[in-house]
């Protein structure tokens, strides 16, 4: 039996049915003051006491009778023989009505000398000037800051209530394993409701984490009618799509009303949404990024339904890298890279596949693509949401084209310094094209031209009359990896896994191939495509194939034989106006530093005599 | 002998000093992943195995070798016995290489009939598709968002490095009491460290409050060396000033060295860097909005050179409504409340005095003048700086006027609608001009004419030719308050304190003494100025002066006797044209509400038959 989503309401839908189902209830706990910062406040709070309660002095200096003052002048300074020596905030008697700064008087055998008068009230804080009893210091839905909890314990107040929602967040799958648990092949880590609990609680939730429970309808039962008594919503992590072992709608039917299964969302759609004894009890899909999406789109605006307000949305517009395709009638969300390239917003789309958890870490900004409409085109300016401060997207430097792991460990190093490196492996070619359109800051290439020459010829080919500069990252070894020592003359016979077309590997491999007399055709697999050297190696060492080309690097930190093919050039192509940008700089620093020597001498395989070395490529 | 700072460095030169002093090390501490969401990784983190480590299928469907579906079509289906039937993140096993969804086959008879071929790879997700082992997941100095925390509990990672700061905050001062004890008079709630930390936590540091340490140099001494000890950096709270029991500043040069002693910066002046052991240690003033000012502008620079950055600010330009003097050579912060009134920014500044916590709790942002600078004149655009969220700063709604203790309690009832009051108690006049000026959205006032009419007379006369609404709050009692049960005709002879020129209850005053025929001269303390009823009221309850007039519900809270005067018409008054902006819309349904004449029922002292009704003001 094959079942499917008959009535998928619109995400508006869905939002307008869950606001009409809970009414918008207000939950709180209280909490010490010192832990409130973040918090909103559940109630007002008003001072028990004032402050001050009596008066003080507001300056280091005497306190004065004011009547006692009349006449002083520099001609006729007055000797006061019963003021009183006082400091910022020492009380001031009764009987003394103003306070003389202590830079303004002259001690003199036991009395103190002043040359003009004062008037009443001068330098002395009133009871009750900063709060007075019964006032209040803050309403209802004030969200706390760190200052304000130094006020609220001045006025006496240690313990404030603040909104929370108890969130039940049960994990189900009879695949799933704990963090920290390495998964067996076809078991999962339960991450999901470890991060539902993050995003949840930085709103102010207060969530538990049920045990993992299997997929198993009674246990399934068990638990959710526990959950549904013990908080005040319910997350159910997977279980909620068509699959066949899939069982929380009919649970949750069974224990109260399924409002929603299935909302028109791409990724997320799975989602459920049901009603158990007045409270919201959600199927949240097991795809980590439809989990993500169900939780920033879905449980998100519940949560402010409660009144636990979200962040401030930052909103730019950017321009589109890539055309975008959207079903109609679905509002698709897609991560993306979003950086600033001379002076413009551009955004980058990551890989739109829900099961690469990854593509959420790397991107710092998300679309949406309205129901209503088909998608974008490349070029397109479009509306972008941020997932980082705004600084930090415009510290992000996009680098486009081939992929070497010695990417990684210059991004780490320029981190520090406020440059946020968003690669995407596009190979070679794909970084070329992507710097002439100005989709990226810099394009690492190894591309060989027929000639024998690296890099130059294409970019005077593709970027023709520009000002491209080529910094070199190393010279690298390319060969053959395999299980078994296998070299390129072995291939044939052998199954094999390629990079992509376009890629500088792949190119490399084909002049190879052809100066060897080798036909790729009889290549098994020669077909099949992966976008990264490690890729490669994985998939040799897991046994999915003999062989594959990749860097040296790659090979050796799987531990697997290496048979070299050839040396090659990997450089960075950056236009030559970008040079000075302080992004760029910092990359460049890092480049030519003893530490990236270091790093790839480490990794292994890179000759590092002309590492850092710039060249401008002739128009 | 009476210490000065003789030598103030700018804020430039003071950041410059401190960058130089201490190098930019890096702190850490591991915490788990779950916990880690705000804080910044200290360490690049890379992936143990790959995910998936083996080939899964992509969808809920078939299992099969592709080539067993060649020839499939419409007119000739194919029916495969040994597919294997998977769910979605299900092992693909050996021998079988793509997937074909479950809604493109019919199962009859034990077996799966397809009627179209696939190829190879088809909805197959290949082994290190989302990460493969040794890939960087996230590099150092990433600030982790919540998404972030499930990818890294799937890739293996529990516990994570993030960057912190141990800071040590030592309280210092015999009139200290701890949070939650009621301060005697001279005694001060021990608030700042409380701040301090909840403060730099915020930002990502360890605190740890020391007990507080009384005026005493060899106790101060002690502390002090031991938290240079135990912590990467120290805060001295208060003893920081030049009064004569600050020991501060001479216990850190005698243990190390003193590199400020006073910043030009206004409030914060007093402020002391210290080095002991290459440790930064910090004397904190102890005025709040000192503290405050230098937490914010001295010590959030030091822990983000040690690479705990604070979040972007947000900065807006706003048209100042009043004039604001400050000293050349020194940066002054001045607290504001921002708002938007008729699609403009305007930022009204609040009170200056460092002793006012209140202020604080009452900003949504400051500015600051620069040293080189004189101050700026009322009606300039500024830039300020927000300290919330431009959506709370967006929902402010400016109310300046008359003060009532009902309009707390308005402000806390639509708070949860989103509307934000920021009450300025300026007295009814002062509110009429800063509505004649767009300072205000809504003046509450209460100003009786010669003729004997409320309010009408008033605006007819200051906004001559403009649309005026007046919503009535209610008819309330004015009267005397005192210990004794004083009338109007006993207050000669008595002790007084009254309100500001300009306050419609000065006014009334002023009226009702003329009607009896009373010289004001003869009532001793009626050039003496407070600003509320609340704090005419506390004046006569601490037994500072004899009576003042205030309403009726002021008196009742501090269960003080009170002798009617008159009843007087206390109204808002609001531009017609404003009157359906949604801030005002909320503002006016709350005026209405059961509730609300529930608690002008409960406070006293007011007639509520026309609360809520609106009248314009003829032109």
């Amino acid at each position: 039996m094959v079942k499917r989503y008959l009535k998928l309401a619109t995400l508006e839908e869905a939002l307008l049915i869950i606001r009409e189902a809970f009414p918008p209830m207000r939950f709180s706990e209280t909490v010490a003051v010192e832990d409130s910062v973040g918090r909103i406040s559940a109630g007002a709070v008003f001072a028990s006491y004032s402050v001050p309660e009596v008066f003080l002095s507001a300056m280091d200096g005497i306190a004065v009778s004011s009547r006692d003052t009349r006449g002083a002048s520099e001609q006729n300074p007055v000797a006061l023989s019963d003021a009183l020596r006082v400091n910022t905030g020492n009380v001031v008697p009764r009987g003394y009505d103003a306070v003389i700064m202590i830079e303004d008087v002259w001690e003199e055998e036991g009395c103190w000398i002043i040359r003009k008068p004062v008037a009443p009230w001068q330098h002395i804080r009133p009871a009750g000037e900063d709060i007075a009893e019964t006032e209040m210091i803050i309403p209802s839905f004030h969200r706390i800051r760190p200052h304000d909890t130094g006020a609220l314990a001045t006025y006496g107040v240690t313990r404030i209530p603040v909104l929370t929602l108890r969130v039940g967040i049960i994990p189900t799958g009879s695949e799933l394993v704990a963090p920290g648990t390495r998964p067996a092949p076809g078991q999962v880590v339960e991450s999901n409701t470890l991060m539902a609990s993050a995003w949840l609680s930085s709103l102010g939730a207060r969530c538990t984490r049920y045990p993992i429970t299997p997929d198993d309808p009674d246990e399934i039962r068990r638990v959710i009618t526990l959950a549904a008594e013990e908080q005040d919503m319910v997350v159910v992590s997977a279980g909620s799509s068509a699959g066949t072992k899939d069982y929380t709608v009919d649970v949750i039917a069974s224990l109260g009303e399924v409002l929603l299964h299935g909302v028109s969302i791409k990724p997320g759609k799975p989602v459920i949404v049901g009603n158990i004894g007045g409270k919201p009890v959600m199927g949240m899909p097991g795809y980590p990024l439809s989990a993500v999406t169900v939780l920033r789109e879905i449980a998100t605006p519940l949560l402010a339904h409660y009144g636990l307000t979200p962040p401030d949305p930052v909103v730019l517009t950017a321009r589109l890298t890539q055309t975008l395709h959207s079903d109609v009638g679905t509002d698709e969300f897609v991560l993306l890279s979003v950086g600033k390239i001379r002076g413009e917003w551009v955004a980058s789309p990551q890989s739109r596949g829900s099961g690469v958890q990854m593509s959420g870490v790397r991107s710092n900004a998300y679309l949406r693509i309205p129901n209503r409409t088909e998608g974008f085109e490349s070029g397109e300016m479009v509306r972008v949401n941020l997932m980082v401060p705004p600084s930090v997207a415009e510290a992000a430097l996009l680098v486009t084209g081939s992929h070497d792991p010695a990417l990684d460990h210059l991004a780490d190093m320029i981190r520090p310094g406020g440059v946020v490196v968003h690669s995407t492996h596009a190979g070679s070619m794909g970084g070329v094209l992507a710097l002439k359109r100005n989709d990226c800051h810099a394009a690492p290439m190894h591309l060989l031209s027929p000639a024998g020459e690296y890099n130059v010829p294409f970019i005077q080919r593709y970027l023709p009359g520009e000002d491209i500069a080529l910094v070199t990252i190393a010279d690298r070894e390319q060969g053959i990896v395999s299980r078994d020592g296998l070299s390129l003359e072995d291939l044939p016979g052998h199954s094999f896994v390629n990079r992509q077309k376009g890629s500088g590997t792949r190119i490399l491999l084909d002049y190879e191939l052809q100066k060897r007399g080798i036909d790729p055709a009889a290549i098994q697999g020669y077909d099949r495509e992966v976008t990264t050297h490690t890729a490669v190696a994985l998939a040799v060492r897991s046994g999915e194939v003999d062989a594959g080309m990749c860097v040296y690097s790659a090979a050796k930190a799987y531990g697997l034989p290496f048979v070299p093919v050839a040396s090659e050039r990997y450089e960075l192509a950056i236009r030559e106006e970008e040079l000075d940008d302080p992004r760029i700089a910092t990359l460049l620093d890092a480049v030519r530093s003893d530490r990236f020597r270091t790093v790839l001498t480490g990794l292994g395989g890179y000759d590092t005599r002309l590492t850092g070395t710039l060249h401008r490529v002739p128009r």
